[in-house]
């Protein structure tokens, strides 16, 4: 059995789902794996619990679910004031996992990496900015940097453009990567107004409270930025054409309908292009994708056309990207 | 620049894809891997050309198209007389690579991974009948056996099993493996009969002059045996449940068309349970494929469902398959 210490910053929604699934499939991993995590330290914004034996993951759920913050947890626990930086230099761990909304993580992950810590992250803005520094880092030391659940939850498009055909020159991929744009124009095609239909994403949790990032294709752009560093080689984001779906009026998504058509917004992108913008698609097209569903087409000159559509958002779906690369790194570094 | 070399099995139709990928990309497998593959021998039935300095793999070609076999290739190379047992034992490679037909094929892929050689195949009996004793074997030399384009040609449905979506358990798979049935069901829907459309199959060429092994399931059973041993654990296909498509009749076909549905072999998979038959399925299922194009739906306890669709067969397409994986191998082994 391979014992392997884990920190995890990020305890919101997708840092408890993570870690709801290291506790409930614990027995799994073992046994498929030989792998035992042990999740040394959770951070969220009030504070970082430390434990070097090993935290209690049950309790450490309880504690945020109860009191909204892990700084309340002080009966058995150390509570520590780390900055990230400080975080990832104190605690002694083999896997340092991201699902923070941090922009300025990149720092930190340079710093894992440059301690030889494999990274996991599902946090986008360190590799839509910063895609070359840190890969490159990751591999003159030869310890995993990986970012399944940067892109498509953790439907395996990253793992399929980054270890697989490998034989394969990728010559274009169009890929629908947001699901609260397909939300909000699905809704407009039943007849309601862009606004009213943002409520209600908003209503429901689909949208965030300031819903831009989604709008504005900027969420969309990180990740196909995210996609054209690992199929065609790195790019950052500022170079990326991006046009979010604001402009869509509802009688355009209703006319496009009548013509058997639908519009979504599309990431499109080749060697040193990317573009997002909405457009019309055929309602039979593999990028027609309802509800939280994303697709991803890729054409490379051997395989020809490859489609794979799964799962572009939830948390136990986010959760399956970051624990699968989790256990990835765990086996490489073992 | 990591040297590696390989010893290649089988120089008929997808021999001489791999062989043409080989030499076309050499240059883009050394500047973006660092790896130079070099071709020590090639095989077909007619005997063994052996150069441990490398063999021109244009003329190889050549020599093949020309004559229609390896033996008459004697000015400038010697011609062995090897079993590939006394190939893999005597030739000096440090990948061997299996694209023949040879239903025995398992015993030398064993003596390979014994003698610490990396194994990569499209050959599916191996797998469908051994799969626990070689990947065992395997695992156990930490030594790399790889079978992309076993199933599906190219598109990575091993990649994504095998080594990606690490913390899911998988709990259903539904599949198209098999292109010949989908050309013979497609071409049926259109009002021709079996046995017409057959004759036409194998006049194409996408049909075997004997295709019992499409037309009674045998060949999606075997995709279907190695996709459960790397979801849910090694079996054989003799667990198998097969039906053919060969007691579908014309009329079948257009009535179910008639009501918005399609018949297609479908192979079903869970834990312990194979079933390959002809089953009715929606126009719009991911599952109602044309042409050479296979899919598979993945269902697990995190992420959901997941669809794969890519080309099922062809030669560039299944050397897409092969090639990945030797670069995957040289990637390990260097």
């Amino acid at each position: 059995m391979r014992g392997v210490k884990v920190s995890l910053f990020g305890f919101g929604n997708v840092g408890k789902a993570v870690a709801r699934v290291l506790l409930e499939k614990e027995r799994f991993f073992r046994e498929r794996y030989g792998i035992a995590l042990k999740v040394v330290s959770v951070a969220d914004t009030s504070g970082v619990v430390w434990l070097p034996e090993g935290i209690d993951l049950q309790e450490a759920l309880l504690v945020k679910e109860t009191f909204g913050k892990l700084s309340a947890w002080t009966n058995d626990y150390e509570v520590y004031n780390f900055t990230p930086e400080e975080a990832v230099e104190e605690i002694d761990a083999d896997i340092v996992i991201d699902v923070t909304n941090d922009g300025g993580a990149w720092e930190w992950h340079l710093a894992a990496l440059k301690a030889d810590k494999a990274v996991v992250t599902s946090n986008k803005p360190p590799l839509a900015f910063h895609y070359a520094e840190l890969v490159g880092e990751a591999e003159r030391r030869n310890v995993p940097y990986l970012f399944e659940a940067t892109v498509m939850a953790g439907t395996p498009v990253i793992g399929i453009l980054r270890e697989n055909l490998l034989g394969d020159t990728v010559e274009r991929i169009e890929a629908v990567l947001n699901a609260t744009t397909t939300f909000i124009l699905s809704r407009m095609e039943e007849g309601r107004t862009f606004d009213e239909v943002l409520r209600e994403a908003q209503s429901l949790g689909i949208a965030e409270r300031d819903p831009s990032g989604d709008i504005l294709g900027v969420d969309a752009g990180y990740k196909a930025t995210i996609l054209h560093c690992v199929a065609f080689g790195p790019i950052t984001f500022r170079e990326s054409r991006v046009k979010g779906i604001g402009g869509i009026s509802q009688e355009k998504v209703r006319e496009a309908r009548s013509r058997g058509r639908t519009i979504r917004l599309v990431a499109t992108l080749e060697r040193g292009k990317i573009t997002i913008e909405p457009r019309e698609i055929p309602v039979d097209s593999p990028l027609a994708v309802e509800s939280h569903e994303n697709a991803a087409v890729i054409w490379t000159d051997l395989l020809g056309e490859l489609v794979v559509k799964g799962a572009g958002a939830g948390l136990k779906e986010t959760a399956s990207g970051v624990v699968s690369d989790v256990i990835k790194a765990a086996l490489r570094i073992a």
